[in-house]
């Protein structure tokens, strides 16, 4: 097939008029298909159906004697802090385990370094416009926080290893208001690659013209290859170390899409000396987590082991998912010359980059036909993608007919945005 | 026995002696013998077993249709909120359940209304220094919280009828810096005492100065009547509403000690509006709370009414608490004219006033003798008590031998610091 940069105008506005007789039919099968958000499937929480049943009424004590069901214990059970240690290459005393959101660890964060400072710093709070840096396109509930607490965020581009380090570099060590940086550094959050080893050493060797700077290192999908890849990036608490930056990033992990969804455990790891400050705080804020929840945890996994095996059902149970996404999008789309997109190794999602300025009408077509997508321009700061082209695909909920389907309307619409696209181009050169 | 305001110093000095001798012996039991907090006790936690294995690997969903174990559903499922509703007299759109930490929900609270303010207010800490009333002697951990946020702590007098109302009238209407108030309305931690119906009409109709003054409910003991008393309080929220002041107040209730303390639900109840604007909040904070464990509260209980006739149990283990601690205080210290302390029909509290000046000393020797008490000034702002003369006792988690024991180690402790005390004043007054 032509490429639609390559067409005349009449061949375009011939395609257009298919493409609408196309778009039409799949509005009139009056679908409902959902990928807007990063939703294990049913088959995904079915695997893990015996966390509901695994504890006994006589099995509720924690290793170290501990009764999960009263009070007591702030950062976690021993057992769990080993397997959440062990997969992150830490110790136990580096890990604080929390309840079932590592986005309530990040916002509570954020909140209390905003309202207390840092460990040793001033509130942020009382510094004047504090800034984030925000690779994008990035995790739009990362985005959110910033903006609830009216942090100004600046956006930085995200290549292929990581985010563009030398800007993050001149930026961090030249502005003193720059507090923070998101970073999702395995199967990055939407376009599913994995900061290389330099990167990750650049960022623990960052000078900070604030002393208060924190890296949030949101680890969400650690242990989410697609396949038996066992891909590792290095250890930015240890590397933090040893650049003399010990206390400079907080690490998130989380078995949110491990176990349930909804009612899972997550985890904060940092210096000890950070986790320390934490746990301070936690004894004003909370009776604690929920420990019978943290101790199913550990009964229904038993080690680091027994995740890393869990994992490959997830990756069994997602791998379909992604190559179909890839292959429809390669064969309806592939020779077209209208869009790019990620094939990720691991992760939740498929980041698509349309023709400048498609995004939103695509997302308006898909909604017109049923399929509710993530919002064009969430992946970026305000909501706002300044080429409109950003598209976050989340292919993990529907069952593989639905996707099919899902993926069909997805690339109708591409296709006719394109069309539009180019063919109003051409129309304003004629008429310029 | 004679009362040791009437010994002179000679029969105080051979008191002191005895009492010495006596005290010795218990500290050579060694013992070890903890009434720090109030903690449900082993016996009262079983009684909950159930709901360690009262979900079934196919038993997931929720009324609504919500599969709890997946992400989405911000507030609560909904068989939770009519619970909490019905037992709070309230509609399910007034109640948002959370994880299993009231306190959470507390600090969580006071942090949101610090950094952004309350509905249609401004940030607390944008205001200057703000205010809280304390009534005293109260929950220490609501005495915390203001002391994290750095707020200002003024403490008001409790009574029988609940704190002085006058006292709490004329400030609130003068101070508009005086943002919020710390109630525990029914079975007051650590007194014991419930609010009368005048008290909370005239809490309902308060005229703050400070458009953006709080009411801090926390309903904890709502629930947990010693006997089949069902001792109610009028509901504030209908009362605030009448009153023209809907959005002033926040309800607070938990099943910490309804079911598992470190694995319980916990609520805020408030005005529509109120939810409204903290369920804004929510979705930026948090992924939701854990539905699972809302799920198997919902089983467990079933209804409002399997709440109370649970209650009765814990009502059965706990009374003979009480009564031991009421039995011991009164046949050890009834005649001696030292110490006073509260008879409560219900919560986890004794509230024991020495003589002035001893309350310290008394933790201080039961300390030595290995009876753990919550530290003396605890229940008052800033850990000052201004008579050094409260100590909570907290009779729920020891067995009833064990606390036997710590009872006449208390008591031994009382009776000594009491003779010392009166044996410094007479020869403070022959030396002057």
């Amino acid at each position: 097939m032509k490429q639609y940069s390559q067409m005349s105008a009449a061949e375009l506005s011939a395609l257009k008029q298919e493409l609408e007789e196309a778009f039409l039919k799949h509005k009139e099968k009056g679908k409902k298909l959902n990928m807007t958000r990063g939703v294990p499937s049913d088959e995904q929480l079915s695997i893990c159906n015996g966390i509901l049943t695994c504890l006994s009424a006589d099995d509720y004590k924690a290793l170290n004697g501990t009764d999960c069901r009263n009070y007591g214990g702030i950062d976690g059970i021993p057992e769990l802090k080993k397997i959440f240690a062990d997969l992150l290459d830490l110790t136990p005393d580096e890990v604080i385990v929390g309840g079932n959101s590592s986005l309530a660890l990040m916002f509570d964060n954020v909140a209390v370094n905003m309202t207390h400072g840092v460990r040793d710093g001033k509130p942020w709070q009382t510094q004047g416009q504090i800034k984030f840096l925000c690779p994008s396109p990035g995790y739009d509930r990362h985005f959110t926080i910033c903006d609830y607490f009216h942090i100004d965020m600046i956006p930085v581009a995200i290549g292929n290893d990581g985010p563009d380090m030398d800007e993050i570099e001149k930026l961090v060590s030249s502005d003193p208001m720059i507090k923070g940086i998101w970073c999702v550094p395995k199967f990055s959050n939407p376009t599913g690659i994995v900061y290389c080893d330099k990167t990750v050493k650049r960022f623990a060797n960052l000078k900070p013209a604030a002393n208060d700077f924190r890296i949030y290192w949101d680890n969400a999908y650690a242990f989410h290859d697609l396949g038996n890849t066992n891909i590792t990036i290095p250890n930015i608490i240890r590397l933090c170390e040893e650049a003399g930056n010990p206390n400079m990033v907080y690490q998130f992990a989380s078995f949110s899409k491990v176990s349930f969804a909804g009612a899972s455990v997550s985890c904060i790891a940092s210096s000890k000396s950070n986790c320390e400050y934490i746990r301070k705080r936690l004894t004003v804020q909370t009776i604690g987590p929920d420990k019978l929840n943290q101790l199913r945890h550990a009964r229904f996994f038993k080690d680091a082991a027994g995740v890393m095996a869990h994992m490959e059902k997830h990756a069994d149970i997602l791998r379909p998912k992604f190559k179909l996404v890839s292959d429809t999008l390669q064969s309806e789309l592939g020779s077209l010359g209208i869009a790019e997109w990620t094939r990720p190794s691991g992760g939740y999602f498929v980041s698509f980059d349309s023709l400048d300025g498609c995004a939103k009408r695509i997302a308006a077509l898909c909604t017109q036909a049923g399929v509710s997508l993530t919002p064009a321009g969430a992946t970026f700061p305000k909501g706002n993608d300044p080429k409109d082209r950003n598209i976050r695909i989340a292919p993990t909920c529907p069952p593989l007919d639905e996707l099919k389907e899902a993926m069909e309307i997805f690339c109708a619409a591409v296709k006719l945005a394109s069309a539009e696209r180019f063919l109003s181009e051409k129309q304003g050169n004629q008429s310029n």
